[in-house]
C-alpha cells in the first residue's frame, strides 16, 4: 500500500486552527501560528476553537468553567476575567470531556499532559525569568539512567550553568529540585522557567554558579488514581531512587562537590513534602532545605515528635542546616507561616517568603525558586 | 482568595482514566497509571475514553478513522486492525473535534501537540533504538541561543556522547539532523528514540562518536496553514540560521571540528528537502548528506538543471561528497528510488536504503538513521 500522508494532516491543520485577529496579545504558550488563546492588556484570555459538530464547549481555567459560545462559522469563543499573571494548566470541555486545546503547547500537570497559558507580567518584574541575550546561557540535559532500585531506566534533567563548559577542573555544588503531585520530571525547566532563573541570577552574581537535578518524584499522578493507597506514603519510593541511584549517577557523571555542605534539595507542593522527608532523615547528607508551598502537616502530631525528633535540639539543627527555606502564595492555603512561626517558637532558624498575590501555581514557585538560590552554598 | 487546588485536580484525574485490565499490553507511549491504550500481541491497539455526553467518538490513526463504541458507563472503545510496528501519531475525535487522547503523552506532530503510540516490535529487532543498561549514555542538551537573524531567542537539542564528558581535549565531528514538515526540534529525540540509536551503535563501534544538533527547520506547521505561501520556500528561513547562527553557536560552545569534512546533514522529509537544498548550495561547508523519505522533486526539472547545476560534474561531485544517502520506507510514495537510479546513471556516487514494511512513519527514520551513522566521518 502507497500513500501520501500531506493530505490527511491538512485536513487536520484547517480543522485544528480558529484563525483570525487576536484580542490582545498572542499568549507565549501558544503552538507556532496558533492566534488563539491571546491575552488583553487587562490580562483577560480568550480562547477559540473550531467545533462545529459540538453541543457544549468550556474552558476550564484558575478553578472556574467559563461557557464558550459558538458563531455561524462553528467557531467557538469565550473570554474569562482578568487572570493572575503567570502561567496556569487548563482544558478544554468538549461535550463533557476535558481535553487540551489543540492551541496550545503541552505541559505535564494535573497527572496528564495539559494545555497551558502564560500572563504576562510587567517585563521589568519578569526579568528574572526572561531569557536574556546578555547573559551567558546554562543547559539543560535529558539524562537517562538505570535504575538498581526500580530494575529500569529513568530520566532526570540536569541544568549546568554556563561556565561548566569551559572551567574543566571546577567542581559545582548540586541542588536537588522537585515538582509537585501530579507533575514530573518536566515541570521545572519548562512551566518553572528554571534555566533563565538561574542564567539571570548567577551572571548577576545573586547566586553561586550551580548544578540543579530535577528529577521524577514518583509521585506524577494525582492521588485517587491508586485506590487504598496511604497520602502519606505517596512519593516515598523517590527517597531509595534519590538516596541509592541519582545521587551516585550524578556524582559519577558530572563534576560536583560531594560534602554534604554543597548538597541541597528543595520541591514545590507535595514535592517540598517529600524534601522535608528525605532531608530531615538524612541530615549528613543535605544542608540546605527548601520547601515551596510544601504539601506539609506535620504540626498536626506536634513539633517535637515530627520527623524522628529532629527538631528536639534547636542548636544541633542550626548547626547542621545552613538553610531552612519556607514559602508560599499569599493567595493559597499550605500553611507556611504558621509552620515557620512554629519552627521559630522552637529555636529553629528558618527563613519564610510569601508570595504577593499568587495562588498555589508556578508564579509562586518561580519566585520562590528566585528568593532561595541566594540563599545556597555560601 | 484562599483554596485548596486538590479537589479540583482529583475530579479531573478520575474523568480522565478509564481504568481496567488491559486487553494486551499497555503502550510505552501512555503517560503514567493510563492503562489504555493497549497493545495486542497481533498489534491491534485498543483506545478507551470516559465521555458519556459524547454523542460520536471516533479515533484517527495511520490514515483510517474507527467508530468507537459506548457502553453502560460512558466508556467508549475501540481496537484497530493489526497496525504497523513502531510510532504513529493519533488523535481522537470527540463530537467532530480532533482532540489528542488524555492517556498518551504528547508528541509534537501534525503541526500541533499530538497522541503517539508505540506498537512494539521484536525486542531484538528493536534493540537498536532500545535504552541498554550496559552501554555508556550520551547526553541531549536543550540549549537556547539568540539569532540574530531572527532577532529572538531559538533552542535546539544537542545530543553529545557519552564519552565527551570525560574526555576534555577531544574535539567532535557534528551532524545536524532535521525533523519534518508539522514537526520541530523535539521529534528526534522523542519519537525519534535518536539517542538510544547513537549509544548502542557508538558502544558497538560501528559509529564515531559525533555530536548531533536538532533545531526547528521552520517548517514546524502544516503547510496551507499560511496561506499563500511558496511551496519551493517553505523553511527557507532556516538556511540563513543554520549558516550564520546555529553553526557558530555550536562551534563557539563546543568542542567540535569545524572543518567541511567533519560536518554533515540530513533530515527526514521536509527536513530531507531542506538538507539538500542547504548542503547542495553550500558544498564548501558540508561533505555528508543524508535525505531520509526526502520531499524531492528536482528530477521535473532535470537532473541538470537542479540545485544551480551541482550535478553537472559527476567527479567534482564525488570528490568532494563523501556520502550522498537516500532512503525510504517500501510501503511509501516519496521518489526515492527513482532518485537514487537518476543520480547512479549520471554517474553521481549514492547509497539508497529501504526500509520493510513501514510508511512515510518514525521507523523509517529510526531505521534510516541508524543505516546512516555508520557512514559518518570515516
Amino acid at each position: 500500500m502507497k500513500r501520501l500522508i500531506f493530505p490527511i494532516l491538512l485536513i487536520a491543520a484547517i480543522q485544528a486552527f480558529a484563525a483570525g485577529p487576536a484580542e490582545g496579545t498572542t499568549a507565549s504558550t501558544n503552538i507556532p501560528e496558533a492566534a488563539y488563546p491571546c491575552v488583553s492588556s487587562d490580562s483577560k484570555a480568550t480562547f477559540r476553537i473550531h467545533a462545529p459538530e459540538a453541543k457544549d464547549v468550556k474552558v476550564d481555567i484558575c478553578g472556574k468553567k467559563y461557557d464558550m459560545t459558538k458563531n455561524e462559522n462553528g467557531v467557538w469563543s469565550a473570554t474569562t476575567d482578568p487572570l493572575v499573571e503567570g502561567f496556569h494548566y487548563y482544558f478544554l470541555i468538549v461535550d463533557g470531556v476535558s481535553v487540551i486545546d489543540p492551541a496550545s503547547e503541552t505541559f505535564y500537570g494535573c497527572g496528564k499532559e495539559a494545555s497551558g497559558i502564560e500572563i504576562p507580567e510587567d517585563p521589568e518584574t519578569a526579568a528574572y525569568y526572561t531569557f536574556n541575550k546578555n547573559v551567558p546561557h546554562g543547559q539543560v540535559r535529558e539524562c537517562k539512567y538505570y535504575s538498581d532500585t526500580e530494575g529500569r531506566q529513568r530520566r532526570c534533567f540536569v541544568y549546568t550553568p554556563a561556565e561548566y563548559e569551559t572551567n574543566h577542573n571546577a567542581k559545582y555544588p548540586v541542588l536537588y529540585l522537585q515538582h509537585g503531585m501530579g507533575e514530573n520530571e518536566t515541570g521545572w525547566s519548562k512551566q518553572g522557567m528554571m534555566a533563565n532563573i538561574l542564567d539571570n541570577a548567577i551572571a548577576a552574581g545573586k547566586a553561586v554558579p550551580m548544578i540543579i537535578v530535577m528529577d521524577n518524584g514518583n509521585c506524577d499522578y494525582i492521588f485517587g488514581a491508586k485506590k487504598g493507597e496511604d497520602m502519606a506514603a505517596f512519593g516515598a519510593g523517590f527517597t531509595p531512587v534519590l538516596l541509592n541511584d541519582l545521587i551516585p549517577y550524578i556524582e559519577n557523571t558530572f563534576r560536583v562537590k560531594t560534602d554534604r555542605e554543597n548538597r541541597a534539595m528543595a520541591g514545590l507542593s507535595w514535592g517540598g513534602k517529600e524534601t522535608f522527608d528525605i532531608t530531615l532523615a538524612n541530615l549528613d547528607k543535605f544542608s540546605h532545605i527548601g520547601s515551596f508551598s510544601g504539601a506539609l502537616f506535620f504540626l498536626h502530631g506536634g513539633l517535637e515528635n515530627a520527623y524522628g525528633g529532629v527538631f528536639k535540639d534547636p542548636k544541633a539543627f542550626n548547626d547542621k542546616v545552613k538553610v531552612l527555606f519556607l514559602s508560599m502564595g499569599s493567595e493559597e492555603n499550605f500553611g507556611a507561616p504558621d509552620i515557620s512561626k512554629a519552627l521559630t517558637d522552637a529555636g529553629i532558624s528558618n527563613i519564610y517568603y510569601e508570595s504577593p498575590g499568587t495562588h498555589h501555581e508556578w508564579l509562586t514557585w518561580r519566585r520562590s525558586l528566585n528568593e532561595f538560590i541566594p540563599l545556597l552554598f555560601r
